[in-house]
């Protein structure tokens, strides 16, 4: 894998039984892993093999991201079919390989096997200062909700492919080549900005539940107040999953800028007690209209969008 | 996961975007992942689901115990078909767990999707003091080159169920229920018994001569002083698979006991120079039969057994 990013916390990479990392002092080690499969999470006829790459692996940074952390090394393993071309694994690697040297993540290891269909699992380490790490389980009561960007680009381009219209991945679409918001989880936690965190990976309408859940609290979202993507409409904002925005809360006083390294940054609704809602599994995400009506919303989520 | 292996060194586990881990001072951090897909690693049809979800985790283990290091936490990838049973799947989990207890290893997280043959990837996480993890590029010429246990006997085992024997999967086969030489990893970096170690996952003959390769040597082997497993033959211990012993070598002069950790160890040849051999593709692992007779040791290993 000639030419691609190293880093300084890598001590062994590629070609031993294990790749050997040495994380600084009075810091957590931060891990995770995002399963990939053909015909459950992309198409071969839809995405380009370097868009699949790109996006496996944003997977995993953006999870990082959300805990605020950085990357130090990232693992593939790989299941390919035996038919699979040369020409689609490069595609796949250099797409992947791209993304790692932006953000200097060393591909350190993996593994590879014969499998019926494509099959990338990415593992990501990471690091953060030791006990800084944004969970999903500290959002309170009174806090404001926050995302960056916009939500449901990501949503409305799968939404044209399954209407089978040929769409080019350009690299500005946030479907084919969505961006991992590490510079502004990184920013959120070393100014404090955050209570809590989570990616937008599944959806605002799970995602956010993951948090109310984790945190024991309850949650109000104004529909008014989300940015749309473009060609988005609200159900996409909502339900629509892979922006691999973050959704974060911040106590009520809290200096937010309006946009961090460079993305907006915007309050869309509040957290509430738990007891000031009904604890009911409908209840723990609130959305209110344009009218002031509130509705529970209904954990709908990617999956809702995805039945490739 | 109720019930499961905790371990000081996980600060958080499954439930977040990430699991946290803090790693002692002074220590490396170990990374391995290791992929397992059905039919081509196993088949539902010889392996109890108990005895895949076992083997998989002891891929990882036997990864950072050929590193002499200890492992911190695990995580699973795995992809399921969806007419898959859930007792299945409860088995593969017990096998998996009831190993994790065994050696302290916390199931820290994972991910799951839909996928059409059953697809478990495995990364473990270890730790060992700094710098001093044992690599496969450490050996020199003129030390001896051991193995741990008996060899050839999973090969064996996977020889009949390809014959289409019906074999009872007992715990005490190491095809079916391998256990990873942790112990013995660690003793070796411990009292600094060797210069360089693998584990036997590909078979002596492929994973012999990764040590050589990584290490600028070439070896012998002895073939009459090979610790061939019971109802196994030379062919299995030389190129048969999945023992998850530990080869590793020597200094001449190192007080090598006959056993660590109740498990013998064997003295199966000699690392040589590189320059006194022919640095030829085939040359660098070579096997002196009992009538002196040498000849080059071809790389066959375990996918030579394996036509799943």
């Amino acid at each position: 894998m000639a030419g691609q990013a190293a880093n300084a916390d890598m001590v062994l990479g590629i070609g031993d039984d294990c790749a050997i990392l040495r994380i600084p002092p009075a810091s957590d080690l931060l891990v995770t892993t995002d399963l990939c499969v053909e015909d459950v999470h992309f198409r071969r006829a839809w995405h380009p093999a370097r868009s699949i790459g790109h996006r496996c692996l944003t997977r995993g940074l953006s999870d990082i991201a959300a805990m605020g952390g950085e990357p130090v090394a990232c693992f593939l393993s790989l299941g390919l079919p035996p038919d699979l071309s040369r020409k689609w694994l490069t595609g796949f690697l250099q797409g992947l390989i791209k993304l790692a040297r932006e953000f200097k993540v060393p591909l350190a290891g993996g593994d590879t096997s014969a499998a019926p269909k494509i099959t990338a699992d990415i593992v990501v380490v990471g690091k953060v200062p030791s006990g800084q790490a944004l969970l999903r389980s500290g959002a309170r009561p009174g806090d404001g909700i926050f995302v960056t960007g916009a939500l449901g680009g990501s949503a409305a381009t799968l939404q044209r492919l399954y209407n089978g219209e040929k769409l080019r991945a350009s690299a500005g679409d946030r479907h084919f080549y969505p961006v991992p918001r590490l510079e502004i989880g990184r920013r959120l936690r070393e100014k404090k900005l955050a209570n809590a965190a989570i990616d937008l990976s599944d959806g605002l309408s799970v995602d956010l539940r993951h948090i109310c859940e984790e945190s024991g609290v309850t949650s109000l979202v104004e529909a008014g107040a989300l940015p749309i993507a473009a060609h988005a409409g609200l159900h996409h904002a909502l339900h629509g999953g892979e922006d691999y925005e973050l959704l974060f809360t911040a106590p009520k006083g809290t200096p937010m800028p309006s946009s961090i390294a460079g993305v907006p940054v915007t309050r869309i609704g509040e957290i509430l007690r738990r007891s000031a809602r009904k604890p009911s599994t409908t209840g723990i995400v609130q959305l209110r209209d344009a009218a002031g009506q509130e509705q529970p919303l209904q954990p709908a989520g990617w999956e809702h969008f995805r039945k490739i």
